[in-house]
């Protein structure tokens, strides 16, 4: 016995295993949880079942959505022509955010990482090629994490799309080296869109 | 449209109102929960919920419980006659992990605070008090936190109680074990002072 009623460290083990949530932090979850009204409760446990169960990937894009076609996709007055290529369904939230770009999105899930064995196959590329033959795309921006396996899927995917006559752009190093595209903020992320560049 | 697609939202605004989550942390959870496979979301949200619904308070010592007397009340082979006061339910499970203390407890489940409108009827003390009437209690360990909600509820709880006859300790005060002396508060040291013990 560790003085921790059972129900209470299952909860803390659960909440200690999603990211940025240790040991400390989940069991003081957990407790907090325990006291808290049951209906707030079942409002939190509901909102992260139900929240997790309503949502899939949009069948153009790939970002969530809860229909088959994401608001975006489906959005008549964004600029086709335009696609802004990002890693992850939260960066596409980081640059709705900005309020600055009304093109479409491709959303990779994932980043090309060889020491992880994540191949060019193991993220949405093939897809990113097939709505370049079927849509009548002008510019690609690679919005991709200003690090190192985000350089390296910019830099593969662009060896990929210029030979096909597309203009291939990258966000400016507007955004801090080393960081996360999600954590930047709207002015950062507005004036890495400004200073993009031909590769 | 802010980009993030409702359901998620939803989660967020949730986990947001969890304490030490901002919103950030709140939509970086929920985005890593709809990414999560569906099994460990449900695993997460029963944990959660279930949780909540099987813990209620010890009848004797106010701790968590999934029956009607904790493990603690329970155990035969803890000493009576020695109570350990805390304020909170979290804080037995932090003196059992020092596996030092063989006594029982009672937990406030609050403390003393005429600025948030807390009385001495609004938390445990009455049931204390009764307790104290009913066993054969030799010491009352005042173990709530060193702070000054905390202070005014030992010194509260000493005042009513050494005029029963019953010898009443309040835990030390000190500089913390593996700490560094220089960043210790000023309050703190001259406590530390205060309680100095021959060697």
């Amino acid at each position: 016995m560790n003085g921790t009623v059972e129900p209470i460290a299952r909860m803390a083990a659960q909440l200690a295993r999603l990211p940025g949530i240790g040991q400390k932090s989940a069991q003081r979850l957990a407790y907090h949880i325990a006291g808290m009204p049951e209906q707030d409760v079942h409002d939190l446990a509901a909102a992260i079942w139900q929240g997790r169960k309503a949502v899939h990937f949009c069948a153009i894009c790939g970002n969530y959505t809860q229909n088959e076609i994401c608001d975006v996709c489906q959005d008549e007055k964004r600029q086709n022509g335009q696609i802004c290529v990002v890693r992850d369904p939260r960066d596409v939230a980081a640059m709705e955010r900005m309020r600055d770009y009304h093109g479409r999105y491709h959303v990779l899930q994932g980043a090309l990482s060889p020491m992880n064995g994540v191949g060019p196959d193991d993220i949405r590329i093939k897809e990113l090629l097939q709505r370049l033959g079927s849509e009548q795309v002008e510019e690609v921006i690679l919005a991709t994490n200003p690090d190192i396996e985000g350089e390296a899927t910019a830099a593969y995917i662009a060896r990929l799309i210029k030979p096909m006559g597309i203009r291939v752009t990258r966000i400016a190093h507007g955004v801090p080296v080393g960081s996360d595209l999600e954590y930047a903020d709207e002015i950062t992320l507005s004036k890495a869109m400004e200073g993009r560049r031909e590769l």
